[in-house]
């Protein structure tokens, strides 16, 4: 298979491209640039040099169609909007790791992102790439909307008590907090390392363009358009993505029946681990692969429950999971090219 | 003045003794310690070394309590329990860092820090040292708990709304976050560098022995008894503490009303500061400070309010709070030598 | 005494202001700002407030020059070499952060800065502000070159031997490292969070401009005109920066020996601290704080000499070394208003 | 074939276990403990899990060495001495990521290391597995010494000027800079996260227990038994080595000439790569693989060559070496199982 990728120099196409090249079934990869097409790959990020060399390629939307097998955007908001209908009909499956494609109501993109929508055309074909649950719409799209980091980490941690009806949805609140290169690589003052380092910091409080991709999948789930609550805070580390999950529950149950539940519903999926009662994981634990780590109890104090979901927010959050739903759509191991253990310390 | 320190190797104490220092009405700094007693302490530890030295002296009570007109106990849980009541009745009012004095519930002490608590006498005696809100107490005792550092951010955060009757109490949600240094100087796998780099964990989950304490405030400013959520966390950094907090307004109230409540609650006191509506502060806004910075929003979609509040935890959280406290015990004025400024970056 | 200071948002100017906001001289401070005058610095800074604010004033040199006692210049490269000159002949002395005053020589200026020199008067009147080395030439003057913050590490560790013409000039290589703060405040790709954290960069090998500002003064000492090697590091933290150097003896001495000459210089100067044989400072243990402290041995294997020099590069090499130098032009006491001890941790 | 680790718990055996899961050849990994034998490997660690389960075995040298093909020895200094001896003569090629079986000369081994050396049986037959130059040792031998993690660094660096006997000898000076995963997994004061972040350190002035390593492998070079100076600096990031090394040359070359040495020296080698001339490598440009980077310049003022290189501690300067050394010893492809590519960011 070839495979070919849209801004490989962020930090998700970095880690795509890093993935893709020991994956077993990617015989080769192409990367595309309108910016600094004709370029060496390996001229420009010497430390990425291997055995294979690249050259930027032109992005030409009716050549790459027939040329790749898969595409991949991993390009700013805005982008893939209005490239995917041009990528479409080829050959070519697109995968698309931005947030254009995500959201099927095009008011709710341009209330949250202030960009113009995707075609509804587009926004309907494309599919929520969330394999532990979308598996069956994934496997027979052509566009997927790969889900963004903090939703991954969120849905998977609400997955089985908002689609098993179980938690009051007026009272779910997610604490999240993010890794830095969840800002991306353009250097901005509140990610220059001195201002960053040995700081915590809160934004875009009430206002994170996640909060309606997350309500629109558990709406899906349980159809309730009650809104959540959703922080997002910037913890002094690259990487990683702990969601800090509280809620009430509509019945009665003990930790140990809630984690069951949990292990039920992700029994058959390789890349969610549910942790013991009693214990939590941490974001290290799955650092640099495509896991996420769920932990939780019910306080008897309170009666509420905290749920703890944890992701790499590059990876699961975004390049290994781009992956994962490459393996789905083609009908390769769900697991192929994908880290079989996390990276530690 | 003369002020003794016991437990000055700690990171409470080493803040204390650099605080006290230079503190205008502080003549001369005696420092305590059963194992080390004898010893230099510039010699220890030659970075503290300055024009003055210090040689360890006995610990004992008797002497202490006369030559002293303040002693601070920056020991771990379990120590003041027992050495209080030997310091009480002489010339030195007595500042407790550790967590000993806080609950007045002996009962409760034993069942969160599973120690025995201290005798019932010095727990009634013991005032509970937040001076924004216990000011005429603290002016008025000999025994001062000063508050730990989750209770003083997430108290600052909540005084306006549980005081005035405006929150659910059973609303209350407090997602705390803190630096490394709060678990204190013995290294442990938690916080051995290469486990806690780069890595966020949650810790004590419905089990940290500052949720007593944080209730207790409440009820004492509302007469609820209904439990609160409090989460801590570890955040890869040394100092700060955010502590987010959710909960939902009994009334109507605009972001700006609320945040005039919280103006006029924190009006006469100089080390809390109210961001404008939409501004939000981070951790660093109050680095080495003995400032606790707020700022607060109301979602218009789930009419939650989110409160957040930090402080620096070896200062607000404990050794500049404590030096507030022997101010205001006596009769100096509230500010005297504490950083006029948080230190940047 | 009034003291004015251009330049205070950058990381150097804002220690500055916190600094002289405590100075026991110091009755008043003026921010001065061509971009920004008229505002508040307060409503621009929320986390700077306290008890006083600032309006950003005019950058008016004439008018300046006789509001001021002292003023501060902390502002980048290319600056002050054109504003020293109206700043001169009123009541103000000047005192310059930057390194346009810093070069004798205007052709090495140009080479190593690639911008133009100050003029030529300003330039011989200006003194290199090392306070343990040029303690009465500050004091006759009334512009001062505050030293660059590796030259600050570096000439303090080798000051001993080199005016004491012990070691041979060639064999003098100084391998340094500073925390990101030393980039100063504008991001940029290098000092991004997610690139510059676990991460350890070389930078400008053979090509810093602090080379020529070493070797200047190195001359001044043993007249020899020999280049030195000094290669300078980013470490993933804000402050801090150790210089570790390595030369060869002419003479031969035990470590006991130059240790002692080192005390002996270092006698009257109470912000050099020189360690035990077999001890050597860490950058924390001069954390916010004016110290620059020494450690040395010499390796019996190869008779090589190590020198281990660290400072704040925050402090000792920008904000504080400066407020020495102005206690120091105005006779008040060389320690007022600077930190009797490091911040730990 | 069928891999057994002992140690597999530390870091280093940590990433062994990982990359060895993943390697081509590798059927089956047996883990060895004697103080936890019959213990489940992935309950202790649940971040481990994946699609197998490992028991830790009983540590029985005689039916190790006959059940694996391939034993990796990930053990503290004075483990292995003791052990290999009893796991020589069977089936199973020993690898082991100590210091024991380095040193040649068992009175050195004792001075640097003060414990009792191997057998010299042993310490003949163990070849120093540095597979850029000994390869062909390397692929003949039953017991190999992983090289340490300074020596990778230090002697990939310098092999093309000594082996060339380029440099003088006793103008070189290395000056060595680790992240703190280098240490171990054991906590101690050095390595406690609020006191190693922002905070860079120096240690084992002139004793450190890979200077007799390096000087070992330099001697069998260039035959000169000169010392050469080697620092070691604790970097607050948890992986990375970067090693800045001088000497001054015998010859005039340019850089250019110089690099081209060095590229001639490693053409045939795939893990070590050579910056242009101008470029030099950062510890994140090899993060997480076994690349070797390399940049180097002659300072046109001073002669004298600056030599940049950085490795993974953890990778090249331990797992992914002791891999590469198994590929050699067993005929696959050197680069089998070892990652292409760095992570980034």
């Amino acid at each position: 298979m070839i495979a070919g990728i849209v801004g490989a120099t962020g930090y998700g196409g970095m880690e795509l491209f890093r993935l893709l090249s020991t994956h077993p079934q990617i015989k080769n990869i192409q990367l595309y640039s309108s910016s600094q097409a004709g370029e060496d790959f390996e001229t420009i990020y010497p430390q990425l040099e291997s055995n294979k060399r690249h050259t930027l390629r032109d992005l030409e939307a009716e050549v790459m169609k027939e040329e790749c097998d898969v595409i991949f955007l991993a390009t700013p908001a805005g982008v893939s909007s209005r490239l995917t209908p041009d990528l479409q009909g080829g050959k070519a499956k697109v995968i698309d790791l931005s947030g254009d494609l995500r959201l099927k109501n095009p008011d709710e993109y341009k209330e949250w992102y202030k960009k113009d929508a995707a075609p509804t055309g587009v926004l309907e074909t494309a599919v929520y790439g969330l394999p532990e649950w979308n598996q069956e719409a994934i496997k027979q799209t052509d566009v997927i909307a790969n889900p963004g980091c903090y939703p991954t980490a969120t849905l998977l941690g609400l997955g089985p008590v908002i689609q098993g009806q179980l938690a009051e949805r007026s009272s779910v609140i997610i604490d999240a907090k993010s890794g830095v290169s969840g800002a991306g690589k353009n250097p901005n003052p509140l990610t220059h390392f001195a201002h960053a380092q040995e700081n915590f910091q809160i934004y875009k409080v009430n206002q994170h363009q996640h909060i309606p991709e997350i309500e629109q999948q558990l709406e899906q789930w349980d159809g309730s358009t009650e809104p959540v609550t959703f922080s997002t805070h910037l913890v002094p580390m690259t990487r990683g993505i702990m969601a800090t999950i509280y809620f009430t529950l509509k019945e009665d149950l003990s930790t140990e029946e809630l984690l069951a539940r949990y292990r039920d519903h992700y029994a058959a999926h390789p890349f969610v681990r549910i942790r013991e009662a009693g214990q939590f994981p941490c974001t290290k634990d799955v650092y640099q692969s495509n896991y996420c780590d769920i932990g939780l109890t019910i306080d008897r104090r309170t009666k509420r429950v905290t749920v703890v979901s944890v992701i790499d927010n590059l990876m699961k959050g975004a390049a290994s999971q781009a992956v994962q739903n490459m393996n789905l759509v083609f009908g390769i191991e769900e697991t192929a090219g994908l880290p079989e253990r996390p990276v530690y310390p």
